[in-house]
């Protein structure tokens, strides 16, 4: 089961896309632009536009640090390719995997021969792991035979900037399963702060209003209809 | 007069960094691990030492935002060559730079000759930057005969590593006096939040132990002596 | 007068492209995949559909170094904010400016008033650093009184696909007027090199097939005409 | 068997690196700075220099394309950390792994019980694999049961600084073996288009002549006796 808390953010995050907003066209110091206190309605305008505008910089001023647990590694390994971020990963070097258990994907899951077989190779690997660190093999050496599927922590930092642009391909329905269910949980995490911020959260599609890959799923079919 | 001040950062710095820190051999989840409660010198300790050897990584679940005023574009165009930032800044194509005023260097008020000359320039720049916005010249490029002296404002986010990594060069004598001061007001700003973290945040010699230009200062040489 | 010359680049860029592009589905190794040999025309294709479908990561595989010089400092201050690059700047610290020369605006060449003003403030503020420097002021101070317009030189290595994303933003006629010079010259340099990689590079209202500023200019109603 | 080749790299790099390391002190322009000819010593000595006293932005001009096989997804989840570079790597999602080979560990190969679970893991999950693809499960899913130690295929594309950051980290002996082995062979492949770049590239203590984690290994010893 994929679990996403928020460790910590930046204070204050719409107060501070506001003010990073205005700053390009102000004239006057900081002290006179924070006694500015606008409605949300109208921070939330003036974030909106600028993000329909493709004036996307000002989203890296507000920050997410993710707690993610119950990913496999599988997924780590996709997610660690989006550069623009920083991660702190459970480390296969330092910390032993006795109590880490494998994710097993949806197709599996409804298919019992499959299911009986990743079942049997969970458990084989599981114990060859155990006896070669038994027999004094380092647990960063036994670790080659632990399939990918294992699950792994890690803390992700992330600005709303790249949660745009990693959302945009994340959210999309060619994704595999897993990081899509991710990005979904993250989305929600970020919606438990604001939900104004989660709006802004979506598939490419529904930025662009079409497919770029020509083959629009029913996520822009339905966004059409409604 | 350089100012700085913190408009937002990520909360808690400490537990975060003790969290992420800790993350890599950790066995067991977020939720155990956020009840463990160190004191704060236990905390410190773990940051320390990760610098000490190198492990700088951690450093970037945390984030500043500044807002930066009064310095020069001589400094804001060295400043954003810092690339693992984020920087929104006041724009001399959409702000008229009426109220600006010219930074003067230490050395040219220190001679009467060349501030006089200073000065000079600065009232017929201004003068003739009016006039072309009178005769209907875009402000965009009326700013063309601006002085580089001339003061912006700037909101900068930078996390702690790149704030390690940017003290190391800048807060070097060998920096220009301009963005050295700079780098020693985001220093106290950041000291007014965590003394600890701003502690962290000194000139590579103090790193290294020795002057990577082999030319030392007295920044080496006192703190050899101390 | 903006120039813009190839110094260096990424040998045989076309096979680069289709190389890595074929890596994700290759099963064999590189010997074996480097006796592909395909016609021009089908690297062009899998590369223009990649770039169609927004999968640009491969274009990271292929960059470009560039000497520009003939550019203001107006344009190197904006031009250095596109942070996935690589710059060495002509420095104001550690050259003289004596021969450098100031970029004159068209909204200025075409109105003979605005002209005089910015032809006299060019001479009175060259004057007034050469008298700085003569007075002894360090010629990182002199610079204070300099005017933003005055040229400078820059070596820059982009690779394509910061290549892409610049020009997208960069060529759109709410630019200014420089620095979309500017990249006008760098694709004209990269179409030296290879019309089809110059002809990936464009507006992005040529990318979208709208104007996401809902402004939309003549260029994208003559591409849309065509 | 780890295999490096270098698939592409920036043309006459000596050349790009001693022009750029000149242009923020040259008073001239791109033409006549590149009529000097220098003796190769002379760039040697100019970049040698530079890059001791940490002035290693030039680094950034120079980029080298790397086609890297025969490396276990182990080190590749480790190799992409590295993000200040570009990566194209044979996807589980779209390549059949039938025939990928595990890479086995030194500490396993030298222990016979040891290699008998590991050889005996490998078989058991390619047959698993072959299963459950048979029974029409997507090979992305299937994937979650291979090993970790199974081999991969990547292109990669990092600059001169880069190179010289991560060589810096990963050829120190508190790597783990497989990661330090494929930046040796990294180096040795820069080593056939330049040995003076290759030399470059060392271990952290060799530079900063110190161990910073405090555990001196025999690499400085042996470095400080000759």
């Amino acid at each position: 089961m994929i679990r996403v808390i928020i460790l910590s953010k930046t204070e204050n995050p719409m107060e501070v896309l506001y003010l990073a907003a205005r700053t390009s066209r102000y004239v006057g110091d900081f002290d006179t632009q924070l006694k500015v206190k606008p409605k949300e309605s109208e921070k939330e305008k003036l974030v909106r536009n600028l993000v329909k505008w493709g004036h996307l910089s000002i989203l890296e001023h507000v920050s997410f640090v993710f707690g993610i647990e119950g990913i496999s590694r599988v997924t780590s390994h996709q997610l660690v390719r989006h550069r623009l971020a920083s991660y702190t990963q459970q480390s296969q070097r330092y910390a032993s995997m006795k109590d880490n258990n494998l994710i097993i994907p949806p197709s599996i899951q409804r298919n019992s021969e499959a299911l009986k077989i990743m079942k049997d190779i969970e458990k084989k690997t599981m114990d060859a792991y155990h006896k070669l660190c038994t027999l004094g093999i380092p647990m960063e050496d036994a670790r080659y035979l632990l399939p990918h599927g294992l699950d792994t922590r890690i803390v992700m930092t992330m600005n709303m900037r790249e949660l745009w642009n990693t959302c945009s391909v994340r959210l999309c329905t060619l994704s595999q399963w897993e990081i899509l269910s991710l990005f979904e949980e993250v989305r929600k995490a970020v919606g438990t702060v604001s939900p104004f911020l989660a709006s802004l959260l979506q598939a490419q599609c529904l930025h662009l209003g079409k497919c770029p890959e020509d083959t629009p799923c029913e996520v822009l079919i339905s966004a059409k209809k409604a």
